[in-house]
């Protein structure tokens, strides 16, 4: 049965024990910089949603954004709302309507709520619904005790895996959208920009057969920890040259593939022009603003595929993340370089904008690291 | 927001009119050969499905075998059950969760049920869900004045489509499935089984941009609707080679792919030979029983690609048929040789048992053709 | 054998009849603007080619180009050269090592020359050899009475191929390679910019089974011939909205795909900005210099994919196209708008300027039109 | 410069030193059973050829057919014929119109010599040419002390290969074919038949980024090696039901591939009914004699997808293949079980046969191992 199909008689919802009625939540309140700590009711669980108690919460980029309140921030978001688009969660209340999950059970989450409609939806290409809303952005997340989500949006989190892992599937879904966007086994690959994702991407791409793998970034803090994640070479663009490193490393061939994950001009620039021809660039990383490109030298002539990424695929990257991470082929804990307590969630922003951090980690309350 | 989201308060359902509570169906009452009409209720609207008057409805092959019990029918089916798995209808009444669709609108069904838990339907492959039920066998189809379907397998009628193409999307769904399954554009295609499916095969073959379709197969009145429906070739197998015809079409080169809708295994003998090397055979068609190949000279020194194919891509197999029919590339319509009163079911069994009728299609009590 | 294959005894080459000593020729005679026609010895025909007595030949923009003594031409010839690289030609000549050809055959040809060592060409992407040498560029070309090119290049030409269609088989190859470097059949495509590949593109769209297929050009004189490829709309970006008319013509869903022409910016946008989400942009044209993109908005957050597109798959396109041609599918007539005397190049080039034709034909010397 | 391009006068050929005149050599002298060792001329090198001095060779199961004079041998060979077409050698003599190359480099050799012309040839599909003389079959091959090769056929081998597994690229080839057929990364494959092309396939699969592998053969001996190959779990199932190891070790879900290397047909069903709806069976195994598929079950209802492979993807395997073994994420060694001198040909069928060895890799005269 479909998680829609209607039941009988609306049954009450199933709970494995007495709730409290209040929470703490990290909550982006008024319109304006910051974020701050509140108390709100525990969410309801609808009739086809789950209600998690969060274990363990990843601190995104984007999430720095909300807090700066940069632009993007300003349109997209409707204060107030509870922050967290990265969590894992033990089941502690379902709906009437799912059928699929049980009580107790650890599922990491889908963060792109999807309309189903679409003609995205329709043609199996949910990660670019038309409609989607995003938990943590649009819709109350998971800096928080408890989190309400849809239960199609929940993924079981394979027995072997930590939590401080399940908290970042979803970024790790990216780097696993971004690398099977094109050929990975048998292939030269290269990761521009080794932020938590760009590091996931590494392991990712180690994990799934890349050849090699090339990790550039400006940061010797991220590119030791790319070394950590199994990357075969390291380059810092600004000493050395990127696409000469890449020629030595695949035997003057030029790299089959670039995932690129920092958004800089320059390492798109640099990644074409390290490309073989007909090779391709999966591009997640997000500019600030517009750049040109040199279309005939680096693409056309090149015959380059470029292919814009976003979220996951729904739900074949989680497929392909589950099995990586059950068989044990990929670990990013080398990627994970801080776990602190919810209540400390400025504190984790304040680091990651410092540049000396990989993926921070955050414990709710009330639960132990 | 998805069809599964849950509404604040179940809110009673949606009608346009107020609607019979008996109605006619085609029912499978008992075990044994046989269907006969029945006067039943008519269905409940449950909160994620939509009811729909039938306006057309299209019999199949496996309607056939449903009425004479064949070994497949006692082991699937659990009479009673309303028959009837090909049909357009409207809207007459909506479910409480249900946003997407209005009163009033047609639609035609995807006629898989599917479980949106299994391994498939999370990795985009719903139609080989492993728990698929199909309406007309498993579920109360559309042989009667009204059925129910969820509405996630309801798909909006371009305004162009006539009433008894729209009642056999289904099965031309099945042959743009089986097109699809691999290149079409600049491509030689033989259709093998000339049935209703083959038929439409042909057609959407055609306005996929195939180079030039070949169909075989061993009635004179099925060939010549080939012909109809644009084959630039016919051949009977039983009286000229179809590996010969195929090379002479294919200048000597042999065929890019073979599109197999009959089941028979020297259609498929003569398929797989009658393809160049590296071509693909895509194979709808159900044989009665195993059969062999020598898989060496057919198979593997070829590099041929073999694809089992079953129901239709959801939904993109929809769209693409969507686009077909409403842009006008499309027309099945040589291939409906009949239209006829429902009551008169047994009837249209009886002709297609004769092999002298492409596809028949119904119309239910109180409609008029 | 393969066309490398050594001979016992280097045979002398075979040739129908006695040859003229000299011909006439378009001559890139030395750096700067303007071509001539000159006297030069017939080519010799080595022993892996074959010499072919010029029966038509193209105008490409490439030509007006290398008239013009722009930049790219100031790099890339080294004058004296003969221009022309879209030809047919009968085979007056055949190299001692040539055994697939015979004398009197027409062949089309494929302009580049690859090297067949580097990794594209060992991996089945010669189009993009990083070795690649032009007929009518780097080497001599067919604006003569005869040109001598490798067998391995020459593509027989199907019977039912009128002369002015074979001489345009190589610009007609890179449509076909764009519109084949995505999805085509039941896709609602766009062709940006009408110029003679544009052209072709449509026909080539149409033909290879597009759903509908939207055109776009801001000249009065190609959109009509754009009509006349059957193009199901046509807008000018001038004084319609693009991205509306993309929105009206496909039901609101987006175009699947943009077969980019131009090489304008604007047109990059629009059409990057009338695709669905999910869907692909392939970019032939090339512009005049580097042009940014929001790659947030059009790219990225939209899961788009871009291919740089260059040459023909070779010979995969060829394949196509003769399927297309052969078949009567494809009719590019209507794009050819003039077929002149081949001693009237100069001319020809000013009636492209002008903007006043498609493609232009040639006739070489000592050929009746 | 293509390999086939002309050069201006028939150079001599290049040489690095004074060849013998004679050599010995495993050859097939008559129609009948056996092989015997004798005395050949060394081959003269044509002038698009390599003269190779064999520094090691592979023997094949091809290799036992035609010792034992099997239908297929009395059908293809024309004795006398020089034995052996998987081989490393060095680089001795170049023909003239080779320019690729130096003399002294060792280089492994594709084992298919194709015709260039036909549509597989032309369309990138020369692994299944339909002129393919085969060395060592149908051309001498390198059972001896040199072979002559075309230059085209020639793969660089990577500083870092040892040379036993130098001279087994071309079943590893094979193997190579056999995964990539399909989808790799992130997936539970199985490979069925453990002989030296199915251990190889073991590591290839694990290298190329497979999520677990799972190896079944019916000789204790082989399943030993196949978990030195680092298969994640082995099944012998005449012992034990391959469907249910498969179930266990994928959680349920089924298998994504089967690599197919015994042409056992229990092995094929077997391998079918354990793949999830929607997986891939890529078939090298030559069975024996046409067998029965159950067509409904096991493919048509389950959307399975169904390869036929042979020989290697010219030249993308080779690259392929190069990429992971000079990357150091394979190495085959494991499954070369004996290492022997070419004069003991016989003695290395016999252990062939005796089940008791993978591959076995022979030293030709003059060599030390």
């Amino acid at each position: 049965m479909n998680p829609a199909t209607p039941v009988a008689a609306p049954a009450p919802t199933t709970s494995t024990r007495s709730l409290p009625r209040t929470m703490k939540a990290v909550v982006k309140a008024a319109a304006g910089p910051g974020a701050e700590i509140r108390d709100l009711a525990v969410p309801a669980c609808g009739a086809t949603d789950l209600l998690l108690r969060v274990l363990r919460a990843g601190v995104c980029g984007t999430d720095l954004h909300i807090v700066e309140w940069d632009r993007w921030s300003q349109e997209r978001l409707k204060p107030p709302v509870t922050l967290g688009h990265e969590f894992v969660g033990e089941i502690v209340e379902r709906g009437a309507a799912v059928t699929e999950f049980q009580l107790g059970e650890r599922v990491a989450c889908e963060s792109h709520i999807v309309c189903g409609h679409c003609v995205s939806c329709r043609t199996g290409n949910s990660h670019v619904c038309e409609n989607t809303r995003i938990l943590g952005v649009d819709v109350n997340g998971g800096f928080a005790a408890f989190v309400a989500v849809p239960a199609v949006n929940a993924w079981r989190v394979p027995a072997n895996v930590p939590l401080e892992v399940a908290a970042v599937m979803e970024p790790l879904g990216n780097a696993v959208h971004t690398a099977f966007a094109g050929p990975i086994s048998a292939h030269n690959l290269a990761v521009t920009g080794c932020g938590p994702i760009g590091l996931f991407a590494i392991g990712v791409a180690r994990a799934a057969g890349a050849a090699r793998v090339l990790a550039s970034d400006v940061s010797p803090y991220r590119l030791e920890l790319a070394r950590r994640m199994n990357a075969d070479a390291v380059v810092d663009p600004r000493t050395a040259s990127f696409v000469e490193r890449a020629r030595e490393l695949t035997g003057g061939r030029g790299l089959d593939g670039v995932l690129e994950m920092s958004g800089n001009p320059a390492a798109v620039r640099d990644g074409l022009a390290a490309l073989r021809n007909g090779g391709r660039l999966s591009m997640l990383g997000l500019p600030h603003e517009p750049y040109a490109l040199d279309w005939n030298r680096l693409v056309i002539f090149k015959g380059i595929t470029i292919h814009g990424v976003i979220g996951r695929r729904m739900y074949e990257t989680w497929y392909q993340m589950d099995n990586l991470l059950a068989s044990g082929r990929l670990d990013v804990r080398p990627a994970i370089t801080h776990v602190m307590k919810m209540e400390r969630f400025l504190e984790a922003v304040e680091l990651l904008r410092s540049g000396q951090a990989g993926k921070v980690v955050l414990v709710p309350w009330g639960e132990s690291a």
